[in-house]
C-alpha cells in the first residue's frame, strides 16, 4: 500500500466522513463528496454559512474517513485552510464539473455562497480489516512525502523488561507478537509486529512484569 | 421520517463513522460496525487499549454518522458511557452473535479485551440530499423521545426586521424561503422553511437590512 493508492481509494469511495471540533470542543461529523483530488492535496467545497465552515476557520483540524468495500479504512488527518481568493473560483468550478449533482443543490449562481478549503499537509493511515492478520501503515501527505512511511506512534511496544514468558502471545487476537532471539546472548524476548497490531491492549494488560508500554504520542 | 426509521437505516448501513475528540482537542474518527441496536439505545464494542476507548472514557461525546444509498445522512450526537460490569458480557456476546466476523478479529477468549459502551440519550439528525428541496429533521433519543421532533436550533431565521424585499429568495439555492402575509396588516415578510434549509448562509449574506440571523445554539 502507498499514499497514491490510498488517495485513489478515497476518491473511488467518493462520499467521505469529515470530522471537526466545534466551539464547545465537541466532535462534529458530516459527509462530503464535493472533493477534488490532486497528487498531494485535496480540495473541498462547503458553504460559508455552515457550522462546518466556521469550525474549519476557527480550528482547521480535520480527519477524513473512507471505508472501502474491501474492509479498508483510510483516514487522512490534517489541517484545512481556505484557498486564496484568486483561486477559489478555479477549484470550485473543477469540483462542480466533476460532481454534476452539486448543481442541483446549488443551482446557477447560488454556488457563489461556496468556499474552497485545501489540505496539503497531513498523515494518511491505512487500516485493512479484510486480511488476517489485519494490516496497517501510515503515510505522509505533503512536504514530507519523500519519507514515504512514517514510524508508528500509536499502540504498544515491548520494552527490554520483557522476560520472554510468552503470556502476551497467548492473548494477542491477531497473533502479531513474535519471539526474537538475541544473537549474542541467546536470550529470547518478544516484539510486536506493528503493521499487524489492533492496538487492543491485550498484551499490555496481561504482561506479568509491565514490560509492554503504550506509545505516548498524544 | 422518524427516530425509529433513522435507527433502522443506521443499522442497515452497518459500518458507521464514529467521531470523538482526543486529549489535544483534535477530531478523531473511525469506522465501527460492532453495534447492537435497541429501540432507544445503541451498544457498541471496542477494545480497552484503543485510543477510542480512552477518548470515550475521558470525554464521552460522540457523533455517529451513516450515509445511505439514497443520499440520506443520519447523524446521532450523544454521550457514550461504559455499561455496568455485570452487563458487559451480555451485550458483548449479543454483538458477536450479530456480527460473526468479529470472531475473526478477536478469536476465542481474546474478545475479553473488549468493552461495551452505550448511548441512550442524544439527538438524531436526518438530512436528505436526494430530494429537492433537501429535507432535514431532528429527533430526540432517550428520555425525551416523547417530544418526537425537536425545534431546529441550527441555521438561520428571518427576524421582524424583514422589509419584504425578497432579495433572500433570489439567492436561496433550495428555494426554501416563503412570503408570508400578515392577516391583520397585510404586510409581507419572508420566512425560511427550516426543514428544507441547507444552512448555506446565502440569505444571511445578501439581506440588505441584516434581518437574517444565525441561530446561536453553540
Amino acid at each position: 500500500m502507498n499514499l497514491e493508492t490510498c488517495l485513489k481509494k478515497m476518491q473511488l469511495v467518493g462520499v467521505l466522513a469529515f470530522a471537526t471540533v466545534d466551539g464547545q470542543g465537541a466532535p462534529q461529523i458530516r459527509n462530503i463528496s464535493a472533493i477534488h483530488y490532486e497528487a498531494d492535496a485535496l480540495y473541498f467545497f462547503t458553504a460559508r454559512g455552515k457550522d462546518f465552515c466556521r469550525e474549519l476557520q476557527a480550528d482547521g483540524r480535520v480527519q477524513i474517513l473512507a471505508y472501502t468495500k474491501y474492509k479498508e479504512m483510510i483516514r487522512l488527518s490534517g489541517k484545512a485552510y481556505a484557498v486564496d481568493a484568486g483561486a477559489q473560483i478555479k477549484w470550485r468550478d473543477i469540483i462542480f464539473e466533476e460532481q454534476p449533482y452539486l448543481a442541483n443543490v446549488y443551482p446557477g449562481d447560488t454556488r457563489d455562497i461556496g468556499i474552497i478549503f485545501c489540505i496539503d499537509e497531513g498523515e494518511v493511515e491505512y487500516f485493512n480489516l479484510g486480511v488476517k492478520p489485519i494490516f496497517r501503515e501510515t503515510y505522509r501527505l505533503g512536504k514530507l512525502t519523500e519519507t514515504a512511511k512514517t514510524g508508528n506512534h500509536k499502540g504498544y511496544h515491548i520494552t527490554d523488561a520483557c522476560i520472554g514468558c510468552g503470556t502476551c502471545v497467548q492473548h494477542c487476537p491477531q497473533s502479531c507478537i513474535s519471539c526474537v532471539e538475541d544473537a549474542e546472548t541467546g536470550n529470547t524476548h518478544f516484539s510486536i509486529r506493528q503493521e499487524h497490531c489492533l492496538h487492543c491492549g491485550a498484551c499490555y494488560e496481561h504482561c506479568p512484569v509491565g514490560a509492554v508500554k503504550r506509545y505516548e504520542s498524544e
